[in-house]
C-alpha cells in the first residue's frame, strides 16, 4: 500500500478508539469513534479489531498511536526518551503487520516520567505552528500533563492524576454524592482554585468538603465545581512549578476539560491559549506519516 | 431498665457494628461483631437490627455510637461543638427508644471539621488515663484524625482522607494492580513516608509510582509500600502542622494501623505510644453509661 494515497490514523486510548481518514491531499474525510479502547480488545483480537476499521474507512496504511502501542495493547512500541520530536517518533515505530504502524510514546527519564499518545498532538501542533514553539503544554485528560516544548520538540514533562482521582471520588467516596452535579467554572470553581493554589494539604481539604456542607458552612450544590476547582488548583501550582513566569501556557486537549484549567490558569495571571486536542492530533498523525518510507 | 445492673455497648460504623456486654462491675462479657454496619441497614429496620443484638447478649439498656447517630442512621445525634469533654457528650445523648441511647459527634467550628465515634475512644482514654491529659492523638481509618485534647477534652481537630484515598486507589485505579500486596513497614513504606512528608504535589506523586516501575527504576513489589507511606508522610505532615514540637503523641485505632503510623512519626522523631483502640472504645462508652440518669 502506498503511504501517499491516503491513511487511516486512529487514536486508540484506553477506553475509546477513534479513526479517521486521511486523503493523499492531507483532507479529512469520514471518521467515527467507538468503545473498543484497548483494555476491551483481548491481545490476540487486535488484527480483527484493526481489519474492522479497514473495513469502515477503506483498504488503506493505517498508523495508532496511544494505548494500543502499550504493555496491555497490541505490540508494545517502546518509550522514545525526551527530548524527543517527530524524527525520533517516526524512527521508533513498531509495525503490528506490514501495512499498520504504531506510534510510540515518551519517557522522560530525569523525572521517571512517561506518556503515550499525547506525543502526537503536542509535536503535530508545533510542526503546524499551532503552538510556539517555546512553550509549556498543559495537557488535562485522566492524567493531566504537564509538557515543555523547546525548539518544537518534548524536553520534559510531569503526570499529575487528577482527573483519575476526582473521577475516583465521584464513583466511589463519601463524597460520590456531592460531586455528582456537573462541574461549571464559577465562583466556586475559583473558591477551590484558590485553595488548591495554596494548599499542601489535598488529602484534608478533600474531607472537609463533606464537613463544610454537613455543618451548613458550604452549599451542597458548589461540591463539585469546588472540588474539581481543588484538584486543578493544586495541579495548576504543580504544573507551574519552576517554570519561568515569561513561558507562555497553552491548554490542550477536549475543551470541556482545557475551559477549566483555562480559568485556573487566569486565576494567577497566565492567560493561556486553548486548542482542541483533535485538531492537533490530526496535524500530528500527518507529520508522522509524511516521515514514513 | 437500670443500667448500673449492666449494659450493652456498641460501636456501629460505616460497614460494621461490634457489641460488647458490660457487667455492673464494669467486666467486659460476650461480645460479636458482623457487617450490619449502618449503611447496610435500611432506615426503618433500626428497631429489628436493634432487637436483633439484645437476643444475642440479653435484654438490657443499650448505648451506641458511630454512624448509627449519623443521617444514613437511625436517629440523627445532632454534632457537639469542640472543645468538649464526657459530660458535653452524655449530655446530648439521643434516645432511640426508652432503653436505647445514641452518642452524638463533635464537630471544630473554626476548621469545619467533624467526627463519629472516634470520641468514645480519646475521651475514654484520657478519662483512664490512658493518655495524657494534653497531647495529640492520631486515629488513623478510613478517615485519620489528628486530635488536640487538653485537660481531658477534646479542643481541635483534623481529618485526612489517607485511608479511604489508598482503598481508593487500590480499588478502582491505574494503580490497582500494583497495590494488591499487602503493606508492610521497612525500606520502601520509609522511602515513600520520606517522600510524602516532603512534598506538596501528592496528586503528581502518585502517577509517578506507575511510571518508575514501567521504567524500572523502582520494584513493581515495593509500590504497595511505598504508596501507602507516601500518603501516610503526608498526613503526618499535615497533622504535626502547627503543634508544639514537645505535645506527646499517640497513635490509637486498629494495631495494623497504628504501627504504620508509629513508623512514619518515628521517621521524624516523634516516638508515638500505640493503643488499641478498641480498648478505648470500652473505657469510653463506660464512662458515658456511668452519667446516664
Amino acid at each position: 500500500m502506498r503511504w501517499a494515497e491516503g491513511f487511516i490514523a486512529v487514536d486508540w486510548g484506553t477506553t475509546n478508539r477513534r479513526a479517521y481518514l486521511i486523503g493523499g491531499d492531507g483532507s479529512r474525510g469520514e471518521e467515527f469513534e467507538d468503545s473498543k479502547g484497548a483494555l476491551s480488545v483481548p491481545p490476540d483480537a487486535f488484527p480483527s479489531a484493526v481489519a474492522e476499521i479497514r473495513d469502515r474507512l477503506g483498504n488503506k496504511p493505517m498508523l495508532a498511536a496511544g494505548m494500543i502501542g502499550s504493555n496491555r495493547g497490541w505490540i508494545e512500541a517502546p518509550y522514545v526518551q525526551a527530548p524527543a520530536g517527530l524524527d525520533d517518533i517516526a524512527r521508533a515505530l513498531v509495525w503490528g503487520d506490514e501495512d499498520t504502524a504504531i506510534v510510540p510514546g515518551v519517557f522522560d527519564d530525569d523525572r521517571a516520567d512517561v506518556m503515550r499518545g499525547e506525543e502526537v498532538q503536542l509535536l503535530g501542533a508545533a510542526a503546524a505552528g499551532m503552538i510556539p514553539s517555546d512553550c509549556l503544554v498543559c495537557h488535562p485528560g485522566t492524567h493531566n500533563k504537564w509538557v515543555e516544548i523547546a525548539g518544537g520538540r518534548i524536553t520534559t514533562f510531569r503526570t499529575v492524576m487528577t482527573g483519575e482521582l476526582f473521577n475516583l471520588l465521584k464513583e466511589h467516596s463519601i463524597l460520590a454524592d456531592l460531586l455528582a452535579p456537573p462541574v461549571e467554572p464559577g465562583a466556586a470553581f475559583d473558591a477551590g482554585v484558590r485553595r488548591g493554589l495554596r494548599a499542601d494539604d489535598l488529602s484534608a481539604e478533600l474531607f472537609s468538603v463533606r464537613a463544610r456542607v454537613l455543618l451548613g458552612k458550604a452549599a451542597g450544590e458548589d461540591a463539585a465545581s469546588y472540588t474539581s476547582g481543588l484538584l486543578i488548583g493544586g495541579d495548576v501550582r504543580i504544573g507551574l512549578g519552576s517554570v519561568a513566569p515569561a513561558t507562555e501556557v497553552v491548554v490542550m486537549g477536549r475543551p470541556e476539560l482545557t475551559r477549566l484549567y483555562a480559568a485556573a490558569l487566569a486565576g494567577v495571571g497566565r492567560e493561556a491559549v486553548e486548542l482542541d486536542g483533535e485538531r492537533c492530533f490530526v496535524a500530528g498523525i500527518q507529520q508522522i506519516a509524511e516521515r514514513i518510507e
